[in-house]
């Protein structure tokens, strides 16, 4: 009987985000990593472990892959134009009767062959790849009927097969009115309802739903009729909520015990209360809020105090965050909304798995968890955030394979 | 006789930012580059030229190789953790107490050897390299003794030996005051003069001597003092100028025909008008403003209405601005600014090359000049500036010689 092949990372200095060492970065000096097949099968201090391929590190920083919870990464088009527009001094209202804003992205999303769409789609991939991304969101909600939506997923979908990174998918036709329907909310809740979630459920192309809870988007009744119908299929739901005010949209999540409430800039002590209770995680999507220059932050003092786990996400998307970076967002929430750098690696690993039910195979280095981590030029996990435009990336690992470096 | 090689970039869309074709991004779509050694001999629609070596390049983009004009990239340590302690609450006093802030950077800089300085450093001017920057300025001023700043600016010319890209260099002896002269500024400022300015000026270490003119650095007389000794040795100055208050400073540099007043926050309309008269470029540097969470925004109007040429560089050092990317710089000083993007090219281009005095080698595609540019995978300058973490880049030239891509 052969013994299967087995790799050492050695003398590295290991932020296990394991919340049986501690609550902060979980540091172990000094310590090795070995991995059979995909799994890690030790974590143990150097010297105590030997392997058939051995990675020396000199203390250098291992992390968990890096997880984004928050993106909309598959779509047609561009809107950089429509942004300079915007910058030389044209109105809205003139950019919007040029056919701007989401509905030029709808109309290039629906226009893209699925070929074309996925060569884009895995251009904007490359940049997550190389800043130690393992597992990332990606959202419909460009698509607006259902044979854009199914494009979308299965671009997302194949984006998982030809890329060595795991995708969690989210159904979000209810992220605006598609012109078909405009006027007419409550009649594309119920296509949304009746048509495009049971067939696209049925065909295994999402894992949960998610709604723009807005003024601008869809109010709590429809949001409410989507949770509902989603719960009778036994579909997890999550939203966008209190992003531009108050809609009690975090609170109605909490009580569907939806995965995460996204944005929450203006949300309330009452919404934070409910996701505590339901482990609702709140999710910070700082990369709009400077694109934007929106000045109301979310009540991190509050979150904390309830112990609401924050997840950072990059939220990239054409219109209000064209970041493809999660690193620039775990920057920009410490910034712009004063978290601590180790709040802003949770937000990014073991809080952004939660975010996406992803727990038992990101966000944390354990025994018999999968080799899913980085290994960094530093010893610092704080210089990851700091030092932006520098890749520090020496390793990425997935599954155990060497993806990144060598 | 044997003809030189020739090299063909063909049907590109070219923003030239040569003054010649418009005052915007010059360009020129479906048209050719023809290099024969380091040099640009012909600019010319499709079909007119051939080469031996042709790229065929369907419309991508090429652009001037990017200008950062003002960085403080030879350091050493890190000021990442200092970030997270401020992070994490605890107050400026304790953490000056503890030997913080800038004089952890120059304790720092004076312990690393020569070698490791140059190997810490070559790694920061990676991310510089591959987001197409071919001349970057680099400052001393985390020495401050004549032993230091030698060291800094010998690392800044080996870099320019050892990687593809050109170097200015900017004697800032003048940054802060050494505790070795703690309450004596002008005894400093008299070191500098008489000893380390000249000693290094004729060992040709720098090309252009700067002074952080502010409250908390030097006053204007002894900025003054600075620039008249340096005039007398035919040294070009440019200023840090108000940053944090109103100091005159940039008029002062304007009088001294400065080749740039840098930061420039607080700056009135007597010292833009001298700044116009005289030449003096405002160079906007957005990554401080944005980590110092600033309020006080350049006035970029009454620049624009005096006609003063505006550039943008990253201003990349370990405690303000640890940011090595010249495209996060261009986003900012839009988002943050609101330049248009075809300023933020202008800034990085044209401008920044001015503000460098090496309108002669960089800043425009014309005929007679260095062969130095970007092929960029997109046929629209805005993309770059607006979609942060996608790459782009597919070839980078400097000298006619392609050192990214192929
Ligand atoms: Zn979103
Ligand atoms: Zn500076």
């Amino acid at each position: 009987m052969t013994q299967a092949h087995q790799t050492l990372w050695q003398n590295a200095t290991i932020a296990t985000f394991d919340p049986q060492i501690d609550d902060s970065y979980g540091l172990l000096t000094h310590h090795d990593i070995l991995v059979e097949g995909n799994q890690i099968i030790a974590i143990a201090p150097s010297g105590e472990l030997s392997a058939d391929t051995i990675y020396p590190l000199q203390g250098a920083l291992i992390t968990p892959s890096l997880v984004d919870c928050h993106t909309h990464l598959v779509f047609g088009g561009s809107r950089a134009n429509e942004w300079e527009q915007r910058q030389n001094g044209v109105s809205y209202q003139d950019i919007s009767a040029q056919g701007g804003g989401i509905n030029a992205t709808v109309q290039a999303t629906r226009a893209i062959s699925e070929t074309d769409l996925f060569t884009l789609s895995q251009k904007r991939l490359q940049s997550f790849l190389h800043e130690g991304v393992g597992l990332i969101e990606i959202k419909s909600g460009y698509g607006l009927d259902l044979a854009t939506e199914a494009k979308t997923l299965r671009v997302a979908q194949q984006l998982a097969q030809h890329q060595a990174i795991e995708i969690s998918r989210t159904l979000l036709s209810a992220h605006a009115i598609p012109p078909e329907f405009t006027g007419r909310p409550d009649e594309y809740m119920n296509h949304i309802i009746e048509v495009i979630m049971p067939i696209l459920w049925q065909q295994d192309l999402f894992d949960c739903v998610d709604v723009f809870c807005e003024n601008v988007g869809f109010n709590l009744a429809q949001s409410e009729r989507l949770f509902q119908a989603a719960q009778q299929l036994g579909i997890p739901i999550k939203g966008h909520t209190e992003q531009l005010s108050l809609m009690g949209g975090s609170e109605l999540v909490a009580r569907f015990q939806g995965w995460s409430a996204d944005h929450v800039e203006y949300l309330d002590e009452q919404g934070i209360q409910a996701m505590a209770q339901n482990g609702t995680v709140a999710t910070l999507l700082p990369g709009a809020f400077y694109f934007l220059r929106e000045t109301q932050k979310p009540p991190i003092d509050l979150l904390r105090q309830y112990g609401v786990a924050m997840a950072v996400a990059s939220d990239f998307n054409p219109g209000t965050s064209p970041f493809a970076s999660l690193r620039l967002a775990m920057n920009m929430v410490c910034v712009q909304f004063g978290l601590t750098p180790l709040e802003a690696w949770q937000g990014v690993t073991v809080h952004a798995a939660r975010a996406l039910r992803r727990e038992h195979d990101f966000g944390s280095l354990q025994v018999g968890k999968p080799a899913h981590f980085n290994v960094w030029d530093t010893d610092t996990p704080v210089d990851i955030v700091y030092e932006l435009g520098r890749s520090f990336l020496k390793q990425r690992v997935l599954h155990g394979n060497i993806t990144v470096g060598a």
